[in-house]
């Protein structure tokens, strides 16, 4: 399955094969439940995603994780971490693991997830969750790839829950305080309820305090997760989810599509409209419109 | 400028139209050197551009400032980036301040820069500075934007240097060492000298000790990037990053207009074929066929 996956994160040429047999073995099971985790470094992101791993494993479910590291270019980083991680899990044939490091990646986060989801799903895995630093674009990825995303804040490291304050507030469906025993925790949780009573859709995310390291707080936050879902599925939010991300899943293929017919016909065209650009002798958009001549009909 | 920089960044209908007249407007004046800036949280990014705005002022260049924050989607934020950012240079006409929010935004900093560095190199800008967190992709976005590619780095920032490891030293064209004044400083010295002592390019990156707040090492930063600019123009490096840089920029705004033509041809389209891969009827490499075939020749 690791080497499944790598194919399709690659976009290596039988992806498109492996694909549609993956759709089809995936048939009339029910998609798995997508599950995004962010949050600042050191907040505790894996031992909570250890935490549910356990959780959801105590239901009897099946479990895949994808561990994202935006700030990885490199395999090796990557596979320290599976490492690491797989440690609680090592020997549970339910449960999958998977690092991935999206920097630098063909179409990063965007672009692999859905498939690495896919081969997942068709192992069977009933809950996917998907763990990543919740900086800058990453963390906008990772709640438009999952049903439900956890951000998480822990007390005491400076300006955790301000920095949130900047977009957290509309990809939150839940929000976890780890390290819920520690000073400042109390200070925390307040500040996030006043956010909080702005908010003003139909789902006000939950605040759980949690202590991961010790699995406290699990069952409460498992309940939180539970209630998000029920609400996703009464309110047709789980469908219209589910439908953007097909939208966006086959807009990306389709974009990727004629960008190789680029570079299969316009390669030697792009080259010379480019030092067209660079010498002022036109510009951008004439030279675009001038590759799109290229493109065959 | 600032009017226009918000048009081009939006992709405002106009912008075709003013990109043409600001290529033509530069004409044979030769482009700005583009110097990237980056690195962690706190090592002290603004001094340091104010800093280097101070040197380059003095050398009576018209410098541009790009302040681009990647983790934050308000315009808010960015434009309090800028009031604090000013106080330095506020009342110099010669020099231009913006900043940008990134996140969420339409094709992110890749789109964003390369319009609104056109638009300052058309008011005349000789250096533009591009500032940016060092997280993620933001930093190799950065490093692909720029001709220098400065990497910042403080003593007793924890992991700082450690973290730059993952894929700082392929960005890299200048290290400084900031805080020079703190402990550990020798030992962050010590650690890049150690990591550049690996690296087999034609160029090492210097390792510039500065104190920024104080002004302390501005005419060493500025020997060491005017080194790499002479390198950049003696080995031909220059002229292939630009042209690679216009290549991409082509493309991306090629790429922008299929995709606004699949909007424009098969919105409709798309939803159905959305449907069908989330009934499992059909998977999203067949959806993108079909949906590729509804676009106009």
């Amino acid at each position: 399955m690791a080497r499944l996956i790598s194919l399709v994160e690659d976009g290596a040429p039988e992806v498109r094969e492996i694909t549609a047999e993956l759709c089809a073995a995936a048939g009339e099971r029910p998609p798995p439940w997508v599950v995004g985790l962010t949050g600042a470094p050191g907040v505790g992101k894996s031992t909570s995603t250890s935490m549910l791993v356990r959780g959801f494993r105590e239901r009897g479910l099946r479990v895949g994780v994808l561990a994202v590291d935006p700030s990885s270019p490199f395999t090796g980083g990557a596979l320290l971490g599976d490492r690491v991680r797989m440690q609680d899990h090592a020997t549970d044939p339910e449960v999958f693991i998977r690092s991935m490091a999206s920097r630098g990646h063909l179409g990063g986060l965007a672009w692999a997830t859905p498939q690495a989801t896919r081969v997942l799903a068709a192992a069977g895995c009933e809950v996917i969750l998907i763990e990543t630093v919740g900086v800058g674009q990453a963390e906008v990825d990772v709640a438009s790839l999952a049903d439900t995303t956890i951000v998480l804040v822990a007390p005491g490291m400076g300006d955790g829950v301000q920095a949130a304050k900047a977009g957290i507030l509309e990809i939150a469906d839940v929000f976890v305080v780890n390290k819920a025993d520690r000073d400042g925790a109390q200070a925390a949780i307040r500040d996030l309820r006043n956010m909080i009573a702005l908010v003003e859709r139909p789902w006000k995310p939950p605040i759980v305090p949690t202590v991961a390291v010790r699995g406290e707080g699990a069952d409460d936050l498992l309940d939180a997760l539970d209630r998000h879902l029920r609400h996703l599925e009464e309110s047709g939010e789980l469908a219209r989810r589910r439908l953007a991300r097909a939208r966006d899943e086959i807009e990306s293929i389709a974009v990727t599509a004629l960008r190789s017919r680029f570079s299969v016909h316009g390669d030697a065209r792009l080259d010379s409209l480019a030092a067209e650009v660079v010498a002022g002798a036109t510009d951008p958009y004439t030279a675009a419109d001038a590759l799109l001549a290229t493109l065959p009909s």
